[in-house]
């Protein structure tokens, strides 16, 4: 995932996997990467991973799993389901991390470190890289939106862009709050809602795509 | 939930349905509560909470979501699906964990706060009564056993029992280490892999049994 231009994930979240399949049958084209939320993980298991994987060969698969423990056993079986990356929480102990980044290299996928509630962020970046992430997300949780936390925020915590890792921003994001998060330059930017609840999925991302054009992401 | 003895919780991880199902016929008289654990709904989804509750509607179904975000929307989900009690991380922030309790409240079901990797431990448990969290768990990573990590010493940082809260204790426990944990008088002792991956689950869960009671738990 050597890239030039900033990704887009499409988050499914609140949808079940036909919803889930329906949608990507309209925006499929104009998306990078294919988040199976936590919720549609927790409702349909992994079988959302693996129908969406071989229906969409072309999307990157992300497995929203947020591993607290057993890190290389939960990361291998999101793995062996068909994702492509697989998210830890930041938050968890370090053996967890390496265990998933461990599960990593012997699928020869990637991990995902969320940083959500995470104190000192910086070094703990800093030792997430230093473990083998290969992106670190920096995550306003839903339930947290509207609190005064949001993307700008988090990214400006970072204070330098990682050296190694990606670096992914995802928690309410729509086309206007894509302008301010601009100048960090996120690899990836993670859409949820504000595609899957918009009248029109393919004019929302679409909005979105015109909206990183014009910023050269 | 209201009870003298300590109450036995059999967590089921690296089984599959069918594994668990086959495991709790011969068990189902000797536990109280059964975890359908993170892994577990993972790979099959909130089925897994269904088909347990129905198969075995005397017991206690808690859904081990370990839940960071969302914290209403998942656990309602999971209550829905015939959970009685969901866990949520206690590193979560605290909209999270009001959003699960809220959810219980209108489910009439509890919320348990795992207290994984949580630092100022005894602050933290005195936040999550005041939010009516039920139960807090001293949770021992999976991927920490070994490394001087052990329920006694998660159970010691209480320091004091909480007033209103359940205390559970869990990870890596045997017939041997629940002698420690005797003093701190928990309400759940939460056993997984000594009974699932024993040669006769029905004996190693008498042995439990049997060591709680020689201890008056």
């Amino acid at each position: 995932m050597n890239q030039n231009r900033t990704l887009i994930q499409l988050a499914l979240d609140t949808v079940d996997l036909p919803g889930a399949r329906a949608l990507l049958d309209t925006v499929r084209d104009l998306i990078d990467i294919v988040e199976i939320g936590t919720p549609l993980i927790i409702r349909e298991g992994l079988r959302a991973v693996t129908e969406i994987d071989r229906a969409y060969p072309e999307l990157v698969v992300l497995a929203d799993l947020k591993i607290m423990d057993a890190g290389e056993y939960e990361a291998a079986l999101a793995f062996d389901a068909g994702a492509d990356i697989v998210t830890t929480l930041a938050v968890a102990y370090d053996a967890t991390i390496r265990g998933a980044v461990c599960a990593a290299k012997s699928f020869d996928t990637k991990v995902m470190a969320d940083l959500m509630a995470v104190n000192m962020i910086v070094d703990r970046v800093e030792t997430l890289e230093a473990m083998g992430v290969d992106f670190v997300c920096v995550h306003t949780a839903t339930d947290t939106l509207g609190e005064g936390h949001d993307g700008t925020a988090g990214l400006r915590s970072l204070r330098t862009k990682p050296r190694r890792a990606g670096v992914a921003v995802a928690g309410g994001l729509t086309p206007d709050g894509l302008t301010a998060l601009t100048p960090h330059r996120p690899d990836i930017v993670i859409v949820g809602s504000y595609i899957t609840r918009h009248s029109s999925p393919v004019e929302a991302t679409r909005t979105i795509r015109t909206r990183l054009e014009e910023a050269g992401l």
